[in-house]
């Protein structure tokens, strides 16, 4: 399979990445933003007085800086080295969890981006430091062992403007683009110093001096001795200072440790030892996971995309900010992906989980009515779909995406948020955070009520649409399926969805001391009306419970897996006391599971909605993790397969991307995404069987360790 | 002949513009920087209820932003309204001094881009605040007098993502752009903030809500009410906040007047009668001047791309930093542009000239070698050829542009820097600040001794090249054109101008009571050198002096506007004590201006040598300058028509152009370029007549007025 799939390298919260990863089409930093820049990536060697080898990572010609200076130059003709742009199909590549390696007979190149555990503001103002740090980490080697002449190897970017030695003194070697971003090594023997219009003449060729500042691509070259392996380690750093938010007026988190670009490439490299580490324990905790290689390389990509749309800033009184933005679409925080990466973040750095919460609370929480005819009738809480777009922050109580009077993509998604928050902040506060959720109590009962309100006849699940919706109606996250995922009313997802959510408040409520048997009985009657809706003879749930539907969707499992992970085992299994809900589930699934119903009769990958070939993966992992846990249902390799061919293939030149196309995997939406790490759920959870779930309200510190 | 041709609009020192004026190229804003972005940019008016006429601004189809969330989506259909957009012939365009005017039927589009003196720091910190601000004005008009119905006019740009109503509780209109752009209104009756992926569906469809938070592009729109003029007047305004440059650390000057975007905005608004006056008196001016409507196109669209270059920087100790970077190439205070820019620096802000000369004083002087053979001998005091590149400052006594072990583009050009460093500082310092000049008595006498240390042989002009050059030579300003002009050793055009520095060195030091004979006395060698090299039988001066050179060079002339323009007219006139040299040159013009010589054969313009079709636009005015007020030449005004067809034809794509092929003006470099305001020079000179060049030293004021 083509090893040619564009992948983010990003460090945690610096909404950052590297990209790289497409050959022919560049790559480079992208700074606030997920789009790769497509400028040209020098990554070269050569060894016994060969040709240049070059890897296929630039997008234009080499030289093509140089002339808009050159009309009609009379300069000396200077001597070009032999270059050979190496075809894709002669590396080899690896992606690790947290490393990305290309490898070409003896030569070796490697991008680390390591992540672990965050602790909470406050608590590790060392180990804060270093996971903020906005640089990962490129390693070469050049193994010139066999050769009785001295070897090199090139690492230079284009959209450089200054070499790093100039505001340095030497003790930094590389070259940045302004205060923006740029690539340091230490300076050590063979180590050089490239700027120019033309690096690869500059390092290879006879042309000296090596740095140009008024060339327009710059790095840093090794030069190494006959009989040795030579190895360079770089950092890639960026630096986004000053307030870069509006509607609420953030700096990055990690502007509070360090002054600018420079001290952060040199921090990257006087801790390279650390960042090494690191991101080789991920790498082989994800080898000896026993997963196989096909949801290896799923999770790593996930990763790697999630970690690119991380965004830790700090408010005006110094309080901290989470966000991840979302993919292409550089939402803020939309809550509907809070929900599914909370898996994720559970794991890792649980407080920011609460952060967004906080934050939905405190400024994008509302007060609703819902629409029933030409009545208004209340509504209660609910929250928005998002927090703002692109940097900018909307007004409290507005979100960027939802607009009225629409009934398909764009509009609101009302109900889905409400399950949303109280799902999170149940999970969150059950699993990582005792304290804060008993302090939600309140909340968590106005969720309650709000869920009912919005069913007007009793049946457990929503009948009426928000008022915002003008004369549209609610939808769901599935906004751009059909209606089979995407209409909110009478949705078999969203029913069971709110099932999940009365479960686990009744579960909360009573942790709390509070009323939890009306959201028991609420979820008893979901649970009815979700199991009279199976037909037997089709042997499904049609999508829509209230009007005519023939599709079967696979997201009708999906928010069993709530429950299952606070250990409410008794509640999603067929002998417990919602049994026949599970049981209908389970022949759902069954049918659901078949070619030609959601398995793509081409591709064999999963189809969410048998009427719509486009599927989402993030969602695919979790139905996955819910159908093997809950349901026992033995994965076919072949699924995989499918899927990780999706991602390198069909949508490889778009990144980790959620919606593909089922039978080819070409991408159709939600592109250079955060959300696939739902995969993590793959591994077993870090939280599960230490007794956190039943036990009555107990204290845990903040950032899960 | 077409309107199509690309201008800034740029307020004065901000480094950013609003581009716009080709047809389906878009435009937009560009922050610290001169290329178009290629945004779509939405003018657009309705009348009596027809289609919506839209100019051809737009550089990709409409509504296309919407398509990534919408892969499959199933909301309502939505009734599109009816657009033309309107070809490029139907509309009329006028471009004035400081300001340009799209016309269609009832319909006005303006952009103002007012500019006029500004006092010196510290001195009138309003008027200053004024000068700053880094806004320039929109003004749409629309006549709805001959209808019964309701007229609609809308201006909207893509890349926005936010209302301006959210930030100011409604006290503008408008949209923007994270913190560094947008445009705004007051909010006023008819008045509209609009901003969506589909502006034009949104401003006359059926559409609402009219602001949709997610949609990427955003503006303001007019109903205007049947039987009225509509009127809106907007502010486009940019904010370039905290550092911005490296090297050297500094922020743009007008962050000390004004907080953020919003206040820019608002202040632009608050202060538009002032701004709209301002255009007014200089568009007056030009139209008054005297200047034939193609000069008069000429100069105005120099203005507006100097304008987009200027940058007005505060150093951390609070001081001013003047930049005028170098069109496309960015390049920052190259001193061969600014000894050209001096002369529209006289006329408005001298002190901007002298803080570039103390700058390079301060921190771009260096004491040179030149070498002899393998021997290397005292060069003396010169300069470097610029200060860095894109907001990047290089170290001390070092260019970005100039490399070693060069002798085309790219090597430098220390000799011609010591002469437009002594040319400038002398103009500046006679024509505006005597106090400053006679602080600069011991760096002129250095600048002499380095002229005199260049000319080993003592015949008046340069023999040897720079230490710097390693195994290359020097080169000129011209450093893309053929040998013709791009050699400086031997270079005809760089003797006369070596002369010329010689002629007002003596004059500058004998007034500030030095020994100026020596300069005298080199000035009569160099004189006779250029003299005896005209060749009679070929009617001209081969433009190389020690070479064979069949190239016959305008520039030749160039020089000969610094000692006129300081009023030594008997300097330049064949009576007095350099007679021979200027009756040579005389006939060295009436040579060059033959059809096959150096007028174009094709175009009928100017070329500045008879050995190269590239030829620099900025250069011919200077010359043109000096034709005509030293040698009395009568300009052809089909010449002017020629360079007229060159910009707004052959190099309308790239804004004001200085490089251009003769034949037809094909942009060959120096794009969007801010030099080609030496054609301010065909206006009378405000110094000129007001005694200032051949009196005792007297002071004047900071600010020349």
């Amino acid at each position: 399979m083509t090893t040619a799939y564009l992948s983010h390298h990003a460090p945690w919260g610096a909404y950052a990445s590297f990209i790289l990863g497409e050959f022919g089409k560049g790559g480079g930093f992208a700074l606030s933003d997920v789009h790769s820049p497509h400028r040209n990536v020098y990554v070269a060697y050569r060894v016994k007085g060969g040709a240049v080898h070059l890897l296929p990572f630039l997008s234009a010609p080499l030289g093509l800086g140089e002339l808009a200076y050159q009309a009609d130059a009379d300069g000396k003709p200077r001597a070009a080295p032999t270059v050979r742009t190496l075809p894709g199909e002669e590396l080899e590549r690896r992606l690790g969890w947290a490393s990305d390696e290309w490898r070409h007979g003896p030569f070796q190149f490697r991008l680390l981006s390591p992540f672990g555990e965050v602790p909470s503001p406050g608590v590790d103002d060392e180990a804060l430091r270093r996971a903020v740090c906005p640089v990962i980490l490129a390693e070469l080697a050049l193994d010139n062992r066999e050769s009785d002449v001295p070897a090199e190897l090139l690492f230079a970017l284009e959209g450089v403007n200054r070499p790093l030695s100039d505001a340095t003194g030497g003790a930094l070697i590389g070259a940045a683009c302004g205060r923006a971003w740029g690539v340091a090594a230490l300076p050590s023997p063979g180590v050089e110093e490239i700027q120019d219009f033309d690096v690869i003449g500059a390092a290879f060729g006879e042309r000296r001096p090596r740095v140009r500042r008024l060339g327009n691509a710059g790095g840093v070259m090794l030069t190494v001795p006959a009989g040795e392996i030579g190895r360079l380690v770089l950092t890639l750093g960026t630096y986004q200072g000053g307030t870069v938010t509006s509607g609420l007026d953030t700096s990055f988190y990690y502007t509070q440790f360090f002054s600018g670009l420079e001290e952060v490439l040199a921090f990257g490299l006087a801790q390279a030892g650390h960042f090494q580490a690191l991101a080789t324990t991920r790498d082989e905790e994800l080898l000896r996971s026993g997963l196989s290689e096909d949801r290896q390389f799923l999770l790593a990509h996930a990763t790697h995309g999630y970690l690119a749309s991380t965004q830790l800033l700090v408010r005006e009184d110094g309080q901290p900010l989470w966000v991840v933005n979302e993919g292409e679409y550089r939402m803020i925080n939309t809550l509907d992906l809070t929900v599914d990466q909370l898996f994720w973040e559970l794991r890792y750095h649980p407080w920011t989980t609460r952060n967004v919460l906080d934050l939905f609370a405190e400024r994008y929480a509302f007060t609703d009515e819902v629409k029933w005819g030409e009545e208004r009738l209340p509504g209660g809480l609910s929250f928005t779909h998002d927090m703002g777009v692109s940097n900018v922050f909307t007004p409290p109580g507005i979100s960027s995406y939802e607009t009225e009077n629409l009934d398909g993509c764009f509009s609101h998604m009302t109900f889905e948020q409400l399950t949303n928050w109280t799902l999170s902040a149940i999970l969150y506060g059950l699993i990582a955070d005792r304290p804060w959720l008993s302090r939600q109590g309140e909340r968590l009962e106005a969720c309650l009520a709000s869920l009912l309100a919005r069913d007007l006849d009793g049946d457990g699940i929503m009948d009426v649409d928000s008022a915002r919706t003008g004369d549209g109606a609610e939808i769901t996250t599935y906004d751009s399926l059909d209606a089979s995922l995407g209409q909110a009313r009478g949705n078999l997802y969203l029913a069971v969805k709110t099932w999940a959510s009365l479960v686990c408040l009744e579960h909360a409520l009573t942790i709390l001391g509070r009323d939890g048997e009306r959201a028991g009985r609420q979820a008893q009657r979901a649970a009815r009306r979700i199991t009279d809706a199976f037909e037997p003879a089709r042997g499904y749930i049609p999508a829509l419970l209230s009007e005519e539907s023939d599709a079967c969707i696979i997201p009708a499992i999906e928010a069993l897996a709530y429950p299952f992970l606070l250990g409410l085992r008794d509640t999603v299994t067929e002998q417990g006391p919602y049994g026949a809900l599970v049981t209908a589930l389970r022949r759902h699934l069954t049918t659901a599971l078949q070619p030609g119903v959601c398995l793509d009769a081409t591709s064999g990958g999963w189809k969410l909605s048998s009427t719509s070939v486009n599927t989402w993966l993030s969602k695919i992992f979790l139905c996955q993790f819910v159908a093997e846990k809950v349901f026992g249902v033995h994965s076919d390799p072949s699924w995989d397969k499918a899927h990780v061919r999706w991602q390198r293939v069909g949508a490889a030149a778009h990144g980790p991307t959620d919606q593909v196309r089922s039978t080819d995997g070409e991408a159709l939406g939600s592109r250079l995404y955060p959300r696939l790490v739902t995969n993590v759920l793959w591994l077993p959870q870090p939280w599960a069987g230490q007794g956190v779930f039943d036990s009555p309200c107990k204290a845990r510190p903040d950032g899960w360790r």
